[in-house]
């Protein structure tokens, strides 16, 4: 038996998110079902993040163990050859038996790009929120800087999680703009349900001129009505899981 | 009446190309029946250019004649609530009665995109070609000088094309690379049908090393055969017409 630590993106438009779940399709299901024809058995993946249902990724990690020859770097091109268009293997490496996906990330990566042109850009349409009005990105980006650190970030958490602990280590908020597209990205040792879609909606907010810029007393208190809305999925992507 | 001239863009993954045809969805017949929802009245569009199957637009120009008192600035507003997702209305101005989209049109700017990653990036699969094998950017960019000028472009027009005439004036023809995409970037005054994707193909030969950089003795030719293959349709797009 290996351990096989694979790096992947998906067009979230197609699945019902990450996670195998009754009557839907999601990117789990299709993605066991082509591990289990590469190597004839069933298998079982491990992913560092459960993305939600329309979230995008172009840098998910997900593991497996498995038997078999198979030369780890001929694993992408044999993944890629049976997997439809909309899941794409870009790398596979043999990792130690004790390497866990999901607990052994040190950070995630996440950005939300904002299309912030009066009419929607119709090629980016799939991967960016439109926001017609416009936003001021400078003072979104001083305002992010108020939410780095770790805190208590439960005002940036969905209402009805089941987290019990809700400190997290918000490492890097950064806001960038080029062409009317506004990046949000936001590294963190672990993020709470719909955090960085609530920071985003948060952050809208702020670069609409609608909400002080200090988003420290959003933080502290530690209540999902202080913080903003929650953004649609489709502008969230999974951009890189660092071990 | 009024004529309207429209700047539009469409996803070409969704439409059996611009123009109207029996028995398959064009963007044109979806666009006049927008239009006609808009005003009121059936119209017909005339497009700059008659983008083909899979092709895309962010530039496409079209123009028709109206009649109604609805002020210029909110035709976008007012066509985007009715279009699908996959057509947007950027820009709508009244021109002269005399204004011809495709006749008065003074050159037309496509880009043609190559992932030259190793594995296709899965969010711009649907915009770019994939060409998994190294392609040397700059090769391409001196060997796109070659066919700079006013030509007989015989040899990159698909054959059994009706056009009799083929000197076309390609002012301009860029080769650009980031981030191992490659963008190809023609402007012309008009262009032979099949001209880019011809060119973008014979260019990826070059890159590749299996041809001479030097293409002028492929224009002599005036001979499809002396020309590369045509890529596929869906790393086309039509970027500006100038008038």
């Amino acid at each position: 038996m290996r351990t096989i630590k694979l790096t992947l993106g998906y067009d979230g438009t197609y699945f019902h998110g990450f996670q195998v779940q009754a009557n839907a399709l999601t990117v789990q299901e299709v993605l066991e079902r082509a591990i289990a024809t590469v190597f004839g058995t069933p298998v079982r993946v491990t992913a560092a993040g459960r993305t939600d249902a329309g979230v995008h990724a172009v840098g998910q990690v997900v593991s497996f163990r498995v038997t078999g020859r198979m030369p780890v770097d001929r694993i992408p091109y044999a993944l890629n050859a049976v997997l439809p268009d909309t899941i794409v293997c870009y790398h596979a490496e043999a990792v130690s038996d004790s390497f866990h996906a999901r607990y052994d990330a040190k950070s995630k990566v996440y950005t939300y790009t904002i299309d912030n042109a009066l009419h929607p850009r119709v090629l980016h349409r799939r991967f960016a929120y439109h926001v017609r009005y416009p936003l001021d990105y400078q003072v979104m980006a001083e305002s992010a800087t108020s939410l780095v650190g770790t805190h208590d970030f439960a005002s940036f958490m969905a209402s009805g999680s089941a987290a019990k602990e809700t400190v997290r280590n918000l490492m890097r908020l950064e806001v960038k703009e080029e062409d009317r597209f506004i990046t949000i990205t936001a590294e963190a040792d672990g993020f709470l349900y719909n955090m960085v879609r609530i920071i985003a909606g948060t952050l809208i907010e702020v670069g609409r001129g609608k909400r002080d810029p200090d988003l420290r007393a959003v933080l502290a208190a530690r209540d999902r009505s202080a913080a903003g809305w929650t953004v649609p999925a489709h502008g969230l992507i999974l951009q890189e899981v660092k071990y």
